[in-house]
């Protein structure tokens, strides 16, 4: 197994772990908890490959992810107490997810041929789109429209990863900076209350 | 015409007159309807053909779709009364829509040498798409979220097609009795309350 | 730079204020306007290309819309106050806006060698696809479910280039007539109440 098959299969747990957690907290029976685990999970990846028309998308090629994802779903449902306790769960999966996605979408977007600034764009729509859909499909706000710093990380940290390549950084060293940068940036954002600056007047 | 070109447009007739029920009950105006037919008939085939790249779609090609559909459109206005009456009018529609539409989709996927199980996902994708957009523009639960047996039964109904036709049934007999499976398991699965089992403890 | 690629930017730029306006007006910060305004001014775009099989798609390849987005954007915060004056400036970005993208996604749909029913269908799709995930996203009734004829002046226009075209108008002339009369007939639309006919028997 490859370093990038690793990463894919890492951000896939993390994000089936994120929709498992959505979904039992809005009490879904088991089949919409497996649902909204796929959804999560392939969400982004399936928008990547469109876009850029990898088709058939990656997980309908590879068995991979069909297996990954159920067994996930069931061992998150069994150990959900245990989950439930650590408050931060959620958030950690999910910011997870999208460190190790951003990158994934960044490197799909580089055999696509596609310039630095699409690959960023590609990168974060990969982190976010699956979040997004589990959240909608869960009628919650989607969490990158929330008042924290959510894509903005995606953004910083793919930046971060063309500058350090740029300027001499092996691909795989700044491929794991990239990653590190985006989770601990988001990490960050939350603990310390960073937000992006208001363009509102402050009347209302 | 073909066998699979007729199971195509008795699906695309089933879902549009579901589409046309749905949309009705909401008041949407003369065009909101037609959308509303539209997107429950070709929804699951685009999301099909996106995912196998597949493209320009298949409705996009072929001037079947665009006439069958509003013709559809037309009688079940005029004769939407007499539905009515028939209480499970709607139920019955979708189910026949999933029945076909779940065969369909795994047709397509052999065609695209993709795996028995990535048939059966694809086939399950088909058949539900249309429903799912349908009832989230229509402000409605998704009904493959309500508590009853609806991807579950694509699912089963695609095994039992790759089963029998393994064990050497012909191909085509195989494909009408994948399409009753479904319709025959959703069903019963309505009449006798058959649902998933519950993954929540039985506290609240 | 080419008449169509002319035609593309000020849509891009019509349908990129018609987002800032609807997400201000919701009072999302400045990360949920940019992303409002980019999923106005590239969903259509995105979905006729999908459709098509046109990947990557138009906006990926070419950084002419990240550029003119945030440009846009920036613009139209700043003179947000002079806009919101001008109360029908929502409608007439978005109008404006349906006009160029339905003869563009004609003019993509030739190109894929669509019948002309379909070209029209891909306009229309193309025109109205942006302004209602802009709605959705935004919680507002998609504008094309509204009360008032706009997916018919998409179709209606597009026919109308059609017609002109076959009756020996040169293309590019045929093609501003298809524009202006998206345009022109969504504006008296308005402005006269035209509605289309009622389908349900007036007892509720």
């Amino acid at each position: 197994m490859g370093f990038y098959q690793l990463v894919d299969i890492l951000g896939t747990i993390a994000f089936a772990v994120s929709g498992v957690l959505v979904a039992m907290d809005k009490r879904l029976d088991l089949f919409g908890v497996l649902i909204i685990a796929f959804v999560t999970a392939i969400g982004g990846g399936t928008l990547r490959d469109l876009l850029i028309g990898n088709t058939p998308v990656t997980w309908m090629r590879d068995l991979t992810y069909v297996t990954i994802i159920p067994i996930t779903v069931l061992l998150t449902i069994i150990f959900s107490h245990q989950l439930k306790y650590l408050r931060k769960s959620l958030f950690l999966f999910d910011t997870i997810g999208i460190g190790l996605y951003t990158m994934l979408g960044i490197e799909k977007g580089l055999e696509a041929n596609l310039s630095p600034i699409m690959c960023i764009a590609l990168g974060t729509m990969t982190a976010s789109f699956g979040g997004v859909l589990r959240d909608i499909l869960c009628n919650e706000i989607p969490v990158i429209f929330r008042k924290e710093i959510y894509a903005t990380a995606c953004i910083l940290g793919g930046t971060l990863y063309f500058i350090i390549h740029l300027l001499g950084v092996a691909e795989e060293y700044a491929y794991v900076v990239g990653i590190l940068a985006v989770i601990v940036m988001r990490i960050l954002a939350v603990r310390f209350s960073i937000r992006l600056p208001n363009i509102y007047s402050s009347k209302n």
